[in-house]
Protein backbone atom coordinates (compact mmCIF):
# COMPACT_ATOMS: atom_id res chain seq x y z
CA UNK A 1 0.00 0.00 0.00
CA UNK A 2 1.21 3.33 -0.74
CA UNK A 3 1.64 6.55 0.97
CA UNK A 4 -1.35 8.37 -0.64
CA UNK A 5 -3.59 5.48 0.15
CA UNK A 6 -2.05 5.20 3.52
CA UNK A 7 -3.17 8.63 4.63
CA UNK A 8 -6.76 8.37 3.09
CA UNK A 9 -7.25 5.08 5.42
CA UNK A 10 -5.69 6.55 8.23
CA UNK A 11 -8.17 9.69 7.84
CA UNK A 12 -11.22 7.52 7.26
CA UNK A 13 -10.34 5.67 9.99
CA UNK A 14 -9.99 8.41 12.75
CA UNK A 15 -13.35 9.51 11.06
CA UNK A 16 -14.98 6.23 11.56
CA UNK A 17 -14.46 6.50 15.47
CA UNK A 18 -16.73 8.63 15.76
CA UNK A 19 -20.18 8.13 17.47
CA UNK A 20 -23.06 7.69 14.67
CA UNK A 21 -20.28 6.96 11.98
CA UNK A 22 -19.42 3.55 10.54
CA UNK A 23 -16.36 2.62 8.19
CA UNK A 24 -18.98 3.34 5.27
CA UNK A 25 -19.90 6.92 6.33
CA UNK A 26 -16.56 7.89 6.87
CA UNK A 27 -15.43 6.88 3.65
CA UNK A 28 -18.72 8.90 2.26
CA UNK A 29 -17.48 11.31 4.45
CA UNK A 30 -13.90 12.11 3.33
CA UNK A 31 -14.96 11.75 -0.63
CA UNK A 32 -17.51 14.44 0.08
CA UNK A 33 -14.94 16.69 1.99
CA UNK A 34 -12.16 15.90 -1.21
CA UNK A 35 -15.05 17.01 -2.94
CA UNK A 36 -15.75 19.99 -1.39
CA UNK A 37 -11.79 21.01 0.02
CA UNK A 38 -12.05 24.61 -0.04
CA UNK A 39 -15.66 25.22 1.20
CA UNK A 40 -15.82 22.29 3.77
CA UNK A 41 -12.56 19.98 4.27
CA UNK A 42 -9.77 23.00 5.04
CA UNK A 43 -12.31 25.44 7.14
CA UNK A 44 -13.56 22.26 9.80
CA UNK A 45 -9.44 21.28 9.79
CA UNK A 46 -8.65 24.62 10.54
CA UNK A 47 -12.00 24.53 13.12
CA UNK A 48 -11.33 21.47 14.97
CA UNK A 49 -7.23 22.70 15.55
CA UNK A 50 -8.82 25.90 17.06
CA UNK A 51 -11.56 24.12 19.22
CA UNK A 52 -9.09 21.75 20.60
CA UNK A 53 -6.68 24.07 21.19
CA UNK A 54 -9.17 26.53 22.90
CA UNK A 55 -12.15 24.64 24.80
CA UNK A 56 -12.27 23.37 28.46
CA UNK A 57 -14.34 22.44 31.12
CA UNK A 58 -15.68 25.17 33.34
CA UNK A 59 -13.84 24.88 36.72
CA UNK A 60 -17.55 25.75 38.03
CA UNK A 61 -20.37 24.13 36.24
CA UNK A 62 -18.20 22.05 33.80
CA UNK A 63 -20.06 23.21 30.91
CA UNK A 64 -17.40 23.24 27.87
CA UNK A 65 -16.37 26.70 26.99
CA UNK A 66 -12.95 28.74 26.56
CA UNK A 67 -12.71 30.64 29.48
CA UNK A 68 -11.80 28.89 32.82
CA UNK A 69 -15.67 29.69 34.08
CA UNK A 70 -17.83 29.70 31.21
CA UNK A 71 -20.12 32.27 29.99
CA UNK A 72 -23.08 31.26 31.75
CA UNK A 73 -21.94 31.36 35.27
CA UNK A 74 -20.06 34.64 34.34
CA UNK A 75 -23.21 36.22 33.02
CA UNK A 76 -24.71 37.79 36.31
CA UNK A 77 -28.35 37.75 34.90
CA UNK A 78 -28.72 33.86 34.96
CA UNK A 79 -27.27 34.05 38.80
CA UNK A 80 -31.40 33.58 39.46
CA UNK A 81 -31.09 31.34 42.81
CA UNK A 82 -31.82 27.96 40.43
CA UNK A 83 -29.37 25.60 39.08
CA UNK A 84 -30.21 22.81 36.97
CA UNK A 85 -28.10 19.99 37.17
CA UNK A 86 -27.62 17.54 34.17
CA UNK A 87 -25.48 14.51 33.17
CA UNK A 88 -23.61 15.90 30.96
CA UNK A 89 -22.57 19.15 28.24
CA UNK A 90 -25.01 17.49 25.38
CA UNK A 91 -28.11 17.76 28.07
CA UNK A 92 -27.34 21.40 28.95
CA UNK A 93 -27.11 22.53 25.53
CA UNK A 94 -30.65 20.55 24.96
CA UNK A 95 -31.76 22.77 27.45
CA UNK A 96 -30.34 25.84 26.60
CA UNK A 97 -31.73 25.31 22.86
CA UNK A 98 -34.92 25.00 24.63
CA UNK A 99 -34.61 28.35 25.99
CA UNK A 100 -36.86 28.03 28.93
CA UNK A 101 -34.60 27.72 31.54
CA UNK A 102 -32.83 31.62 32.77
CA UNK A 103 -30.73 30.27 36.02
CA UNK A 104 -27.24 28.17 35.76
CA UNK A 105 -26.30 24.53 35.09
CA UNK A 106 -24.32 22.05 36.72
CA UNK A 107 -23.01 19.20 34.76
CA UNK A 108 -22.01 15.99 36.98
CA UNK A 109 -20.24 14.39 34.02
CA UNK A 110 -22.39 11.03 34.63
CA UNK A 111 -24.22 8.92 36.75
CA UNK A 112 -23.67 6.89 40.62
CA UNK A 113 -22.90 3.37 39.28
CA UNK A 114 -22.20 1.09 41.57
CA UNK A 115 -21.10 -1.19 38.77
CA UNK A 116 -18.78 0.89 37.02
CA UNK A 117 -17.95 2.27 40.75
CA UNK A 118 -19.02 5.74 40.25
CA UNK A 119 -19.43 7.42 43.59
CA UNK A 120 -20.03 10.82 44.54
CA UNK A 121 -16.63 12.12 44.34
CA UNK A 122 -16.02 10.84 40.80
CA UNK A 123 -18.77 13.04 39.80
CA UNK A 124 -19.09 17.03 40.49
CA UNK A 125 -21.52 16.50 42.99
CA UNK A 126 -18.75 18.40 46.02
CA UNK A 127 -18.63 20.82 43.45
CA UNK A 128 -22.90 21.33 43.35
CA UNK A 129 -22.78 21.14 47.20
CA UNK A 130 -19.96 23.88 47.07
CA UNK A 131 -22.24 26.22 44.72
CA UNK A 132 -25.62 25.72 46.86
CA UNK A 133 -23.59 27.31 49.30
CA UNK A 134 -21.49 29.69 48.01
CA UNK A 135 -24.53 31.12 44.76
CA UNK A 136 -27.00 31.10 47.70
CA UNK A 137 -29.49 29.01 45.42
CA UNK A 138 -32.63 28.60 46.59
CA UNK A 139 -33.94 25.33 44.00
CA UNK A 140 -31.91 23.05 42.32
CA UNK A 141 -33.53 21.49 39.53
CA UNK A 142 -32.41 17.71 38.67
CA UNK A 143 -32.83 17.29 34.68
CA UNK A 144 -31.01 13.85 34.90
CA UNK A 145 -32.09 11.31 32.17
CA UNK A 146 -35.08 9.05 33.28
CA UNK A 147 -32.70 5.88 33.03
CA UNK A 148 -32.25 3.89 36.74
CA UNK A 149 -28.49 5.59 36.49
CA UNK A 150 -29.83 9.04 36.23
CA UNK A 151 -32.84 8.41 39.07
CA UNK A 152 -30.64 6.67 41.86
CA UNK A 153 -28.42 9.81 41.31
CA UNK A 154 -31.53 12.07 41.05
CA UNK A 155 -32.50 10.44 44.62
CA UNK A 156 -28.73 10.38 45.77
CA UNK A 157 -28.27 14.29 45.45
CA UNK A 158 -32.05 15.00 46.48
CA UNK A 159 -31.33 13.78 49.76
CA UNK A 160 -28.55 15.57 50.52
CA UNK A 161 -29.68 18.70 49.33
CA UNK A 162 -32.67 18.03 51.63
CA UNK A 163 -30.38 18.15 54.46
CA UNK A 164 -29.16 21.67 53.38
CA UNK A 165 -32.47 22.98 52.92
CA UNK A 166 -32.72 23.34 49.77
CA UNK A 167 -35.71 23.11 47.25
CA UNK A 168 -34.95 19.75 44.92
CA UNK A 169 -37.61 19.51 42.08
CA UNK A 170 -36.92 17.56 39.03
CA UNK A 171 -38.58 17.43 34.97
CA UNK A 172 -41.43 15.49 34.90
CA UNK A 173 -44.41 15.60 32.45
CA UNK A 174 -42.87 14.97 29.21
CA UNK A 175 -39.87 12.80 30.05
CA UNK A 176 -40.64 9.51 28.66
CA UNK A 177 -39.17 6.29 30.70
CA UNK A 178 -36.26 5.12 29.71
CA UNK A 179 -36.01 8.45 27.69
CA UNK A 180 -32.66 10.46 27.03
CA UNK A 181 -32.78 14.34 27.20
CA UNK A 182 -30.48 15.31 24.52
CA UNK A 183 -33.10 12.99 22.44
CA UNK A 184 -36.33 14.96 22.97
CA UNK A 185 -37.76 18.19 21.22
CA UNK A 186 -37.50 21.45 22.67
CA UNK A 187 -41.17 21.96 23.43
CA UNK A 188 -40.95 18.60 25.43
CA UNK A 189 -38.32 19.76 27.16
CA UNK A 190 -40.22 23.32 28.07
CA UNK A 191 -43.21 21.27 29.41
CA UNK A 192 -41.08 19.10 31.36
CA UNK A 193 -39.26 22.05 32.63
CA UNK A 194 -42.64 24.32 33.56
CA UNK A 195 -44.57 21.52 34.99
CA UNK A 196 -41.52 20.72 37.44
CA UNK A 197 -42.42 19.04 40.42
CA UNK A 198 -40.61 19.01 44.14
CA UNK A 199 -39.33 15.53 45.39
CA UNK B 1 -23.88 34.39 22.10
CA UNK B 2 -19.92 34.40 23.08
CA UNK B 3 -17.29 33.60 20.93
CA UNK B 4 -16.43 30.88 22.39
CA UNK B 5 -19.98 29.10 21.88
CA UNK B 6 -19.89 30.90 18.03
CA UNK B 7 -16.60 28.76 17.86
CA UNK B 8 -18.12 25.04 19.19
CA UNK B 9 -21.38 26.32 17.27
CA UNK B 10 -19.26 26.85 13.65
CA UNK B 11 -17.74 23.83 14.51
CA UNK B 12 -20.90 21.49 15.13
CA UNK B 13 -22.33 23.54 11.79
CA UNK B 14 -20.15 21.95 9.46
CA UNK B 15 -19.66 18.42 11.03
CA UNK B 16 -23.66 18.84 10.50
CA UNK B 17 -22.77 19.34 6.84
CA UNK B 18 -21.21 15.78 6.24
CA UNK B 19 -23.00 13.14 4.57
CA UNK B 20 -24.77 10.62 7.12
CA UNK B 21 -24.57 13.18 10.18
CA UNK B 22 -26.70 15.88 11.18
CA UNK B 23 -27.02 18.51 13.88
CA UNK B 24 -27.60 15.96 16.98
CA UNK B 25 -24.92 14.01 15.54
CA UNK B 26 -22.67 16.39 14.74
CA UNK B 27 -23.29 17.56 18.72
CA UNK B 28 -22.09 14.25 19.95
CA UNK B 29 -19.25 13.78 17.46
CA UNK B 30 -17.64 17.34 18.72
CA UNK B 31 -18.39 16.59 22.40
CA UNK B 32 -16.94 13.00 21.95
CA UNK B 33 -13.70 14.87 20.52
CA UNK B 34 -13.25 17.16 22.60
CA UNK B 35 -13.38 14.69 25.24
CA UNK B 36 -10.36 12.65 23.35
CA UNK B 37 -8.50 15.76 21.97
CA UNK B 38 -5.49 14.57 22.03
CA UNK B 39 -6.38 10.87 20.99
CA UNK B 40 -8.74 11.56 18.35
CA UNK B 41 -9.25 15.84 17.53
CA UNK B 42 -5.84 16.67 17.36
CA UNK B 43 -4.52 14.16 14.72
CA UNK B 44 -7.81 14.58 12.64
CA UNK B 45 -7.79 18.09 12.29
CA UNK B 46 -4.25 17.22 11.02
CA UNK B 47 -4.81 14.70 8.77
CA UNK B 48 -7.84 16.43 7.41
CA UNK B 49 -5.40 19.47 6.41
CA UNK B 50 -2.84 17.08 5.06
CA UNK B 51 -5.28 15.40 2.83
CA UNK B 52 -7.07 18.49 1.54
CA UNK B 53 -2.68 19.79 0.74
CA UNK B 54 -2.32 16.89 -0.94
CA UNK B 55 -5.37 14.57 -2.62
CA UNK B 56 -5.88 14.78 -5.82
CA UNK B 57 -7.63 13.46 -8.95
CA UNK B 58 -5.47 10.83 -11.63
CA UNK B 59 -5.43 12.42 -14.34
CA UNK B 60 -5.40 9.19 -16.13
CA UNK B 61 -8.44 7.34 -14.10
CA UNK B 62 -10.13 10.01 -12.02
CA UNK B 63 -8.89 7.78 -8.78
CA UNK B 64 -7.93 10.02 -5.89
CA UNK B 65 -4.03 9.72 -5.04
CA UNK B 66 -1.66 12.18 -4.09
CA UNK B 67 0.42 12.01 -7.42
CA UNK B 68 -1.31 13.20 -10.90
CA UNK B 69 -1.27 9.66 -11.77
CA UNK B 70 -2.30 7.20 -9.26
CA UNK B 71 -0.24 4.23 -7.63
CA UNK B 72 -2.93 1.44 -9.41
CA UNK B 73 -2.34 3.04 -12.94
CA UNK B 74 1.33 3.36 -12.50
CA UNK B 75 1.55 -0.54 -11.16
CA UNK B 76 2.80 -2.58 -14.15
CA UNK B 77 1.07 -5.35 -13.15
CA UNK B 78 -2.15 -4.21 -13.43
CA UNK B 79 -1.71 -3.59 -17.31
CA UNK B 80 -3.57 -6.50 -17.75
CA UNK B 81 -6.16 -5.30 -20.62
CA UNK B 82 -9.00 -5.11 -18.91
CA UNK B 83 -10.51 -1.34 -17.59
CA UNK B 84 -13.47 -1.42 -14.82
CA UNK B 85 -15.40 1.65 -15.09
CA UNK B 86 -17.66 2.85 -11.91
CA UNK B 87 -19.40 6.09 -11.42
CA UNK B 88 -17.19 7.26 -8.43
CA UNK B 89 -14.33 6.35 -6.36
CA UNK B 90 -16.52 5.14 -3.39
CA UNK B 91 -17.28 2.39 -5.63
CA UNK B 92 -13.90 1.60 -6.72
CA UNK B 93 -13.09 1.48 -3.09
CA UNK B 94 -15.28 -1.00 -2.65
CA UNK B 95 -14.02 -2.90 -5.91
CA UNK B 96 -10.83 -3.05 -4.31
CA UNK B 97 -12.17 -4.31 -0.87
CA UNK B 98 -13.29 -7.42 -2.61
CA UNK B 99 -9.64 -7.80 -3.85
CA UNK B 100 -11.37 -9.76 -7.39
CA UNK B 101 -10.41 -7.07 -10.10
CA UNK B 102 -6.72 -7.06 -11.15
CA UNK B 103 -6.98 -4.87 -14.17
CA UNK B 104 -6.98 -0.63 -13.75
CA UNK B 105 -9.96 1.74 -12.90
CA UNK B 106 -11.85 4.35 -14.94
CA UNK B 107 -14.14 6.65 -12.85
CA UNK B 108 -16.56 8.13 -14.61
CA UNK B 109 -17.37 10.90 -11.74
CA UNK B 110 -21.18 10.44 -12.31
CA UNK B 111 -23.61 9.19 -14.79
CA UNK B 112 -25.12 10.34 -18.21
CA UNK B 113 -28.41 12.48 -17.05
CA UNK B 114 -30.54 14.06 -19.70
CA UNK B 115 -32.65 16.24 -16.80
CA UNK B 116 -29.33 17.16 -15.37
CA UNK B 117 -27.89 17.58 -19.01
CA UNK B 118 -25.04 15.82 -18.16
CA UNK B 119 -23.49 14.57 -21.75
CA UNK B 120 -20.65 12.42 -22.26
CA UNK B 121 -18.23 15.36 -22.20
CA UNK B 122 -19.11 16.01 -18.50
CA UNK B 123 -17.99 12.94 -17.64
CA UNK B 124 -14.68 10.97 -18.18
CA UNK B 125 -15.86 9.22 -21.59
CA UNK B 126 -13.66 10.59 -24.08
CA UNK B 127 -10.96 9.90 -21.80
CA UNK B 128 -12.07 6.43 -21.43
CA UNK B 129 -12.20 5.77 -25.38
CA UNK B 130 -8.46 7.42 -25.19
CA UNK B 131 -7.06 4.79 -23.05
CA UNK B 132 -9.17 1.55 -24.63
CA UNK B 133 -6.91 2.31 -27.73
CA UNK B 134 -3.42 3.71 -25.80
CA UNK B 135 -3.30 1.02 -22.82
CA UNK B 136 -4.26 -1.99 -25.39
CA UNK B 137 -7.31 -2.91 -23.77
CA UNK B 138 -9.42 -6.32 -24.70
CA UNK B 139 -11.86 -5.98 -21.96
CA UNK B 140 -13.97 -3.07 -20.23
CA UNK B 141 -15.66 -4.27 -17.61
CA UNK B 142 -18.92 -1.62 -16.62
CA UNK B 143 -19.69 -1.95 -13.40
CA UNK B 144 -21.79 0.88 -13.03
CA UNK B 145 -24.86 1.06 -10.58
CA UNK B 146 -28.36 -0.90 -11.43
CA UNK B 147 -30.49 2.35 -11.58
CA UNK B 148 -32.27 3.76 -14.90
CA UNK B 149 -29.37 6.21 -14.89
CA UNK B 150 -26.59 4.04 -14.19
CA UNK B 151 -27.87 1.54 -16.84
CA UNK B 152 -28.24 3.99 -18.97
CA UNK B 153 -24.74 4.97 -19.37
CA UNK B 154 -23.52 1.27 -19.47
CA UNK B 155 -25.79 1.47 -22.97
CA UNK B 156 -23.75 4.46 -24.22
CA UNK B 157 -20.56 3.35 -23.39
CA UNK B 158 -20.94 -0.83 -24.67
CA UNK B 159 -22.12 1.28 -28.14
CA UNK B 160 -19.56 3.55 -28.15
CA UNK B 161 -16.51 0.47 -27.38
CA UNK B 162 -18.74 -1.72 -29.47
CA UNK B 163 -17.55 -0.11 -32.28
CA UNK B 164 -14.06 -0.05 -31.54
CA UNK B 165 -14.23 -3.71 -30.94
CA UNK B 166 -13.67 -4.21 -27.41
CA UNK B 167 -15.14 -6.84 -25.61
CA UNK B 168 -17.85 -5.00 -23.27
CA UNK B 169 -19.07 -7.08 -20.17
CA UNK B 170 -20.91 -5.73 -17.09
CA UNK B 171 -21.29 -6.89 -13.22
CA UNK B 172 -24.16 -9.19 -13.41
CA UNK B 173 -25.17 -11.63 -10.94
CA UNK B 174 -25.62 -10.58 -7.67
CA UNK B 175 -26.34 -7.06 -8.12
CA UNK B 176 -29.97 -6.16 -6.88
CA UNK B 177 -31.97 -4.51 -8.97
CA UNK B 178 -31.85 -0.61 -7.95
CA UNK B 179 -28.79 -1.63 -5.70
CA UNK B 180 -25.53 0.70 -4.97
CA UNK B 181 -22.57 -0.85 -5.45
CA UNK B 182 -21.15 0.68 -2.49
CA UNK B 183 -23.82 -0.75 0.07
CA UNK B 184 -22.62 -4.26 -1.29
CA UNK B 185 -20.67 -6.57 0.71
CA UNK B 186 -17.07 -7.77 -0.54
CA UNK B 187 -18.73 -11.12 -1.52
CA UNK B 188 -21.47 -10.11 -3.69
CA UNK B 189 -19.00 -8.03 -5.49
CA UNK B 190 -16.43 -10.53 -6.23
CA UNK B 191 -19.80 -12.93 -7.46
CA UNK B 192 -20.98 -10.28 -9.76
CA UNK B 193 -17.55 -10.18 -11.10
CA UNK B 194 -16.75 -13.53 -11.86
CA UNK B 195 -20.27 -14.04 -13.64
CA UNK B 196 -19.65 -10.90 -15.81
CA UNK B 197 -20.88 -11.19 -18.63
CA UNK B 198 -21.03 -9.86 -22.25
CA UNK B 199 -23.15 -7.09 -23.30
ZN1 LIG C 1 -19.93 27.36 33.94
ZN1 LIG D 1 -5.35 6.30 -11.88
Amino acid sequence: MSNSTKDLDHLIEMMAKLPGLGPRSARRAVLHMIKKRALLMVPLADSLQHVAATARECLNCGNIGTSDVCDICTTEKRANGEICVVEDVADLWAMERSGVFKGRYHVLGGTLSALDAIGPEELRIPKLMDRVVGEQISEVILALNATIDGQTTAHYIAGELDRRGVTVTSLAQGVPIGGELDYLDDGTISAALKARKAI
